[in-house]
């Protein structure tokens, strides 16, 4: 039985990206998202087209039990979970303070904190009990600082910072490597970016920044990155790095 | 009509100490706490005895409405508010992981974050309309990082810090005056350090380091810092600021 | 005999101010700067007018022994030195790597760092066999974070912080107390900002955000934190913390 | 012609293993350190024994123009450097400020700091001639924050820092890739944790935390990532990442 990645928030950029290379390295790639059914089987069969494993999941991360059931399954059905590439977004635009409810304020958190919570909840101690294994979050820029327009996306995501700080001090001597990636700058995906620009210009982006001058986060090529993480030696664990294209400035710049 | 200073969290520490300074400066002290109305009632005697103006409220933070309608209340029937101390602790000792339940988890968030972004949406416009007002928000050490057995406590707090720095960055330039205050350290004070250590664990740290060496925080000195946050002129605005006894260590050593 | 407040970098902006109000406070002060004569003695003859004591000295900092003859001198003839105001600047405009000498690079850091730590081995010591004593350092932006064309400013002046932390970390529990200001925006000072843009520009900015919206940093007002910072009791010290006008963006922003 | 990795500070810790590695992988290994030829030699065969190349250099980095002409040098006679390993150390144990000397804390200054912004003066501009080029920068938990006797080696090391994020500014957009590696432990390495503990306690500690519990950093281990950050695709680049054993804490721990 092949060992699992579980990846929550398989999308088009880099989750699914990063499972399909984790099913490429010799795991079973548990892809999960919220919508789009058949993209998520595109994903999964042109793993299996590969010869990889993969199996896809349809998943509300908000709704009690969703993560939960998925990690139980994938563990009795599927193979240990060796690695969670914890990659649920929470940014839904800048919205000033006037303009965020309590019910969305709500939602980013449960999304961006709570979520990442349960899902350590009911993994982290399993590795722990087996020694080893790896939880790679990502992560944004909101991590960093508060800023306009962002009391819900960075309350959230700096809450998910700090949780994976309480996480790798508890779990990091048991054997368990948590890893908190900064993602400082837009990364060519078509869900996220893509979905909050609209389509016209997101291809005006990719076409300025994107394609010839690597000015976006390339998902392929974040996929190194974390592969990288995943293999480190527990003797060098990093705990904390930042991503960006070379042409971005650098959040505190 | 006297200014109003709003104080979330006046229990016998930091903020009934805060409130009752507030009112001996000429300010209406809006006293709220969750508990012990009889200590209440003892702290809004005192300030009147003073001659200052006070009133009090018994007010479950979390609850729907309850920070609302106190505000609204507060400045129909008392006067606007000036300045809200917000000062609500969330410590509730430290839990690993797994000894953290879900309920626990999604309860010390809605103290030490959601109950600040209520108090935001209700507070905040009404400075931002009249052009001036200060929010001071009492944080610790657990803002600044993540640690062992820590997950609610520091996911919480940290989210706080940026919830302020988003509100700053908002309300900064509308006139109102936001600061993120960090106790670095233990406070002298029976109704926090005192009801988490016991009474006796209690007296004798007070022994040990507070009464004679000054090693435990002195929220009547905290005052002083308050008073000058809510005074700075607008041209030379504090947002961030560290407090801690000569004898602890700071939190990155 | 009065207690010395010694100031390094007494020029028009915050040193000048912030000398002249701890000698309002009842300290001789102890006014040093680099040139300009004829200022100095204009600020020292105007706290005498204010029956004020005052002494003035010019001094190069970055030559041998200067500031180590003054400590020597001012303890000797006029007082202990209760208070340092660390307020030496080392702006000289962005210049690009290739555009900075070796020379350049090194003078940056003689000023922002290694006078510092002079200042300290002659001062520090004296303060903690008395068992008290405060030094307040003016720092900037540029010590929070590197950026482009800030080679020697940053790198200098974040230098500066640390020094500070390593200080404060030795003689906190000794009783002296080190502040770290963060000054995270633009001084009305002529000295340096004024000198930095022309005093065309320097007037067109003036009126455009410091006078009448408060946009600068007022040095006036400046003295109003500082002088707090001094007179915190021990069991509640601040280290660190910013200092910026409303209208302008924090550093992480 | 290969292309060239000079390692600044190749001993037997971090530098001369990631020089062997870079060997391994294609480059011209140009190994520099300080003392200790014959152990330069012995390494410089080892690399040849392999069938790579390598080349070895006894320089004082803090010697006017010594890194400046083995850059001259091996770029006219060896190859382009396409990467720079700086990983000169500066630590010579904690000493209380009063036992260290003007002439220490300013060593201390031109080992940490001085060198690199030497070599980057001389490197980096070659590099953004030719589009590309690598420079990792070893750092270690001084360069996050002061502490008690680190006066000397905390400053310089944040000071090396925020070099790094000048560095980063200016160069990244013109294709270099500066990265500053954060090793927050310590580290299995004979030349410096080695002769700073003495034979004896060295051994101690390997014994207890190093060969069978991975609690020491393994120098063979870095290189991994060493590898991988001078293999980023420029779409998606790490500035900053820390390393450390999974039994450490980390420095905000």
């Amino acid at each position: 039985m092949k060992a699992a990645c579980l990846v929550l928030g398989a999308g088009a950029g880099i989750g699914g990206t990063v499972g399909q290379r984790f099913a490429q390295e010799g795991y079973h790639a548990v892809l999960c998202r919220r919508a789009n059914e058949e993209g998520l089987n595109r994903l999964v069969s042109a793993i299996k087209n590969e010869g990889g494993e993969a199996s896809g999941f349809i998943l509300n991360a908000v709704e009690d039990n969703s993560i939960e059931r998925v990690v139980e399954q994938t563990e009795r059905e599927i193979g240990n979970i060796d690695v969670v590439i914890f990659n649920l977004g929470a940014q839904t635009g800048n919205h000033s303070l006037e303009n965020t409810s309590l019910k969305d304020f709500e939602l980013g958190w449960r999304l961006a904190t709570f979520s990442l919570f349960r899902t350590a909840k009911c993994v982290l101690p399993r590795m722990a009990e087996r020694g080893h294994g790896t939880m790679i979050v990502t992560s944004s820029t909101a991590a960093m600082r508060g800023n306009a327009e962002q009391s819900s996306h960075a309350s959230a995501m700096s809450a998910r910072r700090t949780l994976c700080q309480s996480l790798n001090a508890e779990y990091g001597p048991r054997g368990v490597h948590i890893s908190h990636v900064i993602v400082d700058g837009l990364v060519d995906a078509p869900d996220t970016v893509g979905k909050m620009l609209g389509e016209e210009r997101y291809q005006a982006l990719r076409e300025e920044r994107g394609l010839e001058k690597d000015g976006l986060v390339l998902p392929d090529k974040v996929t190194d990155t974390y592969l990288h993480l995943a293999s480190q030696h527990r003797s060098t664990w990093t705990f904390e790095l930042d991503l960006r294209s070379f042409t971005d400035k650098a959040w505190w710049n």
